[in-house]
């Protein structure tokens, strides 16, 4: 898998989760094409800014294209066939997986400090999701607890780990994607919250 | 209309928006100039970050001074004559129109790919009224229906032919601000909303 | 003081902020510690993408550590002692005075014109306060009336007004600092609040 293949997927995995979640709200196509297009591109964008790079759909119109056809081809398949809503949690956590992976790599290849890197990381993987849930009125997953950001960032620091130690091939980025994919499966499979805290 | 004189207009009815929209909140004088500058300057700025180009208030302060004059001037007129509240939907589609076309040509100027320059238009026109509506606590118009994004999106697609045709002169921005406005006004008048769909 | 101290005490009293307005709500310590970063470096980062600089912690993590480091401290040390709420007004009124000076320092540094200097220095005054009550779901302060916006452009203005007079040394920076955080601390004491308008 190259960068350029995760890209392609994770904004495909996104889009796909955008049209899942706006197409049970009261909304026109408009309104669930912006929420796909939000969902797909906003982690990226947010990374892109920040780290002064060209903005990834800007430089690249393909993967804008990429975006809208996967959410149009969802919206139509969801109206013929009938989607479980929780269904909807698994392209989410392949889309955190490779997203996060992704930015965390591309800031690790600009040279940024890890631990900015890492952030990096879980900025992409999360901040789509992010501002879908706020268009789409929802609490975001992120704050619902059971491993979300926790599980993209153990992975991201993986992949720090994994590249410190010289691996490099299929297992540096796959390893951590999967560990990513499994900690958010199993944090919503057996409900795994971090401890709350309240202050006095 | 140069695109230095689209601008200043684009920025100044904007503002006049902004003006009208939080004059009827209970905001004190600070709320309402933030919401003016919020109106005038959002869309033009979020697409100025996304082609990496300087922000084009910080690079031309006079577009900051007439924001916030025509602010200010709308604040005292809006104190003394009474402005019917619908009256507003009239300078919010004329800088819809503005925007959306200095946008797209923006982007266009800069070689950046047909489809991402009618997104680049069509953020540059919508955004700020987003900020605008969100800050004051409103649905923003751009979700409400009646041919907003989609009056937007027609006119930088025309923009976009008209160029590839070889048209130049005031047509070539003339006749898409033209089609925008008139298709927002058609939208509000006739009440014409995209098709509502709903999923299984 | 140098900037670069003024950035280090201006991003570690924000992340305090954060953590003293997120520990009252039911979140986990994730969500704590996202508030106190976007607190911290909310302001800076909005100004930086505004002037095409490079983004202050991914220039330097040293700052994203600080407010981690800031972050946590608070938080241990809130759970074993009582914190009276009100108190946060006190820090936050330092992260104002202290990022509001250091903005508008930065802008005029890169040769902005002065009027958009000032308004960047309100904005990395504001801004990262405003993104932290957004997600802890309360009210912003700076909406809240009390001087909070008006102090900052005041300090700025002073700055602005010192520096053309040729003041140097630690006067330039000091005096608008002071005039920022006793403005605010006013304005809380004495309730002062800009006049609210409403149009007819």
């Amino acid at each position: 898998m190259t960068p350029e293949v995760i890209g392609f997927a994770a904004v495909a995995v996104c889009a796909v989760t955008g049209v899942l979640e706006a197409g049970r709200k009261p909304m026109d196509l408009f309104g669930v094409v912006v929420i796909a297009l939000v969902a797909a591109l906003g982690g990226g964008t947010l990374r892109d800014l920040l780290l002064d790079r060209r903005v990834f759909w800007v430089a690249d119109h393909r993967l804008l294209v990429a975006a809208l056809g996967a959410g149009l081809v969802t919206f139509f398949v969801a109206r013929l066939v009938r989607v479980p809503p929780r269904l909807f949690l698994v392209p989410d956590a392949l889309g955190l997986a490779l997203f996060t992976i992704l930015g965390t790599r591309i800031a690790l290849e600009l040279d940024t400090h890890w631990l900015v890197a890492t952030l990096m990381g879980v900025i992409t993987g999360v901040f789509g999701g992010i501002l879908r849930d706020v268009l789409c009125n929802e609490v975001p997953l992120v704050f619902g607890g059971e491993l979300y950001a926790t599980a993209a960032w153990s992975g991201a620091l993986l992949l720090v780990a994994l590249r410190a130690q010289g691996v490099e091939g299929p297992w540096l980025q796959g390893l951590p994607m999967t560990t990513v994919f499994l900690l958010r499966m199993a944090g919503i499979h057996w409900r795994i919250h971090l401890p709350s805290f309240a202050m006095r």
